[in-house]
């Protein structure tokens, strides 16, 4: 595997429309289910443990995100989690500043090891959960994708998720379907650095990833990873087109919902992205 | 009744600025606060059932959203719209994704016999609460108002309620004031295909359909039935402006909100808007 | 003192990227953090009882805004800034519809004569909360500053904090550090009318402020002072530069955003700001 069909996957999206129930903070609500919908895909953001193992079972993908959880989300995601196991729908986890305080880091830590098809965080708060460092302070991004790598590894192989660590070049990191010893590792460059100056880039985007998954019509590993890669192109490739116009975080996060409509499979073919399979370098 | 005074609803409303108490999902609060202070109205968001009621008898109208309903949301409402009861302060119910899910459905069914002045949904979710289909999958529009014009029929008899079906052309019903066998029927045309791109556009016609009620000055059930119209129009208006420079759902949302500020009487009175009255089709 | 080094403090905030905790209401959240991140500071958006206290350890400075507070924020709240009177980290009071209804007064009056750095609220806010008048209909703003100044000196008095009243002229009172029977008083002129059509402007507000407190190196009344008003200045500059170019209230929340980011300390310079010394006309 060296590339990733980033048009196909984007048609695929766009053609199935999937529903991807959020259970995730309130902050980042509205702009996540705007990405959602300007990308392509349908938000529902039922977060009651009444009622979202009913609805766990009819959406195509689900993310959790306990940026300001509620005792509601916090029982709304084992239900929902719990049923996505029994239907094999594809979940996304967002440890957002995990590591940072204990309470939330207990509920992200006990999910992380509940089988989520991917894991997507900044890199502070993969190495925090993969053991290593002590996680962020707040949802910020830092640039260490390079020194996190190991650890990504690690948390790829304990969880079996696909880890997706986000920054100004996000990596994409999964075991080997076909080799044990060692790891697919997929590098998306591009962006803006106005993004994070957007509260929601990196929620909204592991739930677009949450509906790239959503939208991939079997369970095989090899897909699901370029659906991953793929949302993360469709973001990059958005960031990008953005920034072209839009110099100051308010106009960019008009900009950005604009781009993630109008852009075009060239647009995501034009992000740099590349795929190399690498050795495992942690036991 | 042919017609319906929109410029003259238009002036009451933004003359009155009437409170609109909103217990609405938390998806949708800051967009729907913003559209009624576009709008004209003044929002307040108050929803814990500790001092809903107490708000709920200074507020001019309520809406009920119970789209990210906690269990505080759902005593608030129980707390507030008896006080409206007490107070004949007008109240709407948005029953979102109403039999996707039991849970909510079961406490949408509740606030729906309890006398709401109006019910304001998208088609499906108002077929299903009539007792016909399954309803929705999250918070979408689908164009089916002929088809369920029956449905809307039933519910406005049987719940007392002014029936508000939205879509790309909204239908609102009423049962007739002096014939126990016709039904009111408007039709409003307008809007834009970019509207259910952006999240809380249904929601916040129904925060503004609160308003408007709020701005009548009596119980007359004409004038509330106007008052509704008017509240569809606005928002039609005001999507039709913003669709003639905006071709993307981020900087629709800007342009919806801008116009929903600057339209004028004139633009509102050029929106395509039918009445008719019809037999009861139902028993 | 009869100035404010109001450029001083915005390249000193801008330099320390303050980490601010916002324990704040659902409405106002999404626009909060954007308002932080674009003026130069670092959102955290914790508001669970079980974690509010181990962040408010971290945090540089502390918001409590109860608009839609859930039991879960008001325990929160407790927490936080019982954590915050050990570390000595600053936190504003954002008394929002203060007076309106009994159950939030409750907390708020609680939290007000519990050690706030500042409050901040609208004049008929801080009107209520020192004892004359029944407060605001939801999130209101009066001019009645010159009205409660008596009031707003006699809060200062009895709380210890700073006060701060905004409207379409902001004023912020202290006691005065050197002079038992005198107040400090510093006025704020700029903003813009559209700023009370966009939801969170005045909740924004208090973040920031809180922003510009946790950047203050040391505990000095003088700094504190001026630091408060420093936030009111960067935010009337940038409603008056986001005025040059926006007409209505969607636009203009876009271009706010946008001017908090790109303000300068010549902008901030530029606001019409008065500091004198009154006489304390309150027993």
């Amino acid at each position: 595997m060296t590339t990733v069909d980033v048009a196909g996957h984007l048609r695929t999206m766009r053609a199935h429309v999937p529903l991807v129930q959020c259970i995730t903070n309130t902050v980042v609500q509205q702009f996540s289910a705007n990405v959602l919908l300007a990308a392509g895909a349908s938000p529902a953001m039922l977060d009651h443990e009444a009622d979202s193992a009913q609805f766990a079972r009819i959406a195509n993908g689900i993310l959790v995100n306990f940026g300001t959880a509620t005792s509601h989300q916090l029982l709304a995601a084992d239900a929902a989690t719990a049923a996505a196991a029994e239907t094999g729908t594809p979940w996304v986890l967002d440890p957002v500043s995990f590591g940072g305080v204990a309470h939330r880091s207990v509920h992200i830590r006990r999910l992380a090891w509940s089988r989520p098809t991917c894991i997507r965080g900044n890199a502070s708060e993969i190495a925090a959960l993969a053991g290593a460092g002590a996680g962020g302070r707040g949802i910020e991004s830092t640039d260490e994708v390079d020194v996190i790598l190991e650890h990504a590894g690690r948390l790829a192989t304990s969880t079996g998720a696909i880890i997706a660590a986000s920054g100004p070049r996000d990596a994409i990191i999964d075991t080997h379907p076909d080799a044990p010893d060692r790891l697919l590792l997929a590098r998306v460059a591009g962006g803006s650095p106005l993004m994070p100056l957007v509260v929601g880039t990196g929620c909204s985007l592991a739930a677009l990833t949450a509906a790239y998954l959503g939208a991939v019509p079997s369970e095989d590993a090899r897909d699901r990873f370029a659906a991953v890669v793929t949302a993360h192109v469709h973001v990059a490739a958005a960031g990008a087109v953005a920034a072209r116009t839009a110099e100051a975080p308010g106009s960019f996060a008009v900009a950005f919902l604009d781009a993630l409509h109008t852009v075009s499979e060239d647009d995501l073919t034009a992000v740099d992205v590349t795929v190399e399979t690498v050795e495992r370098t942690h036991r």
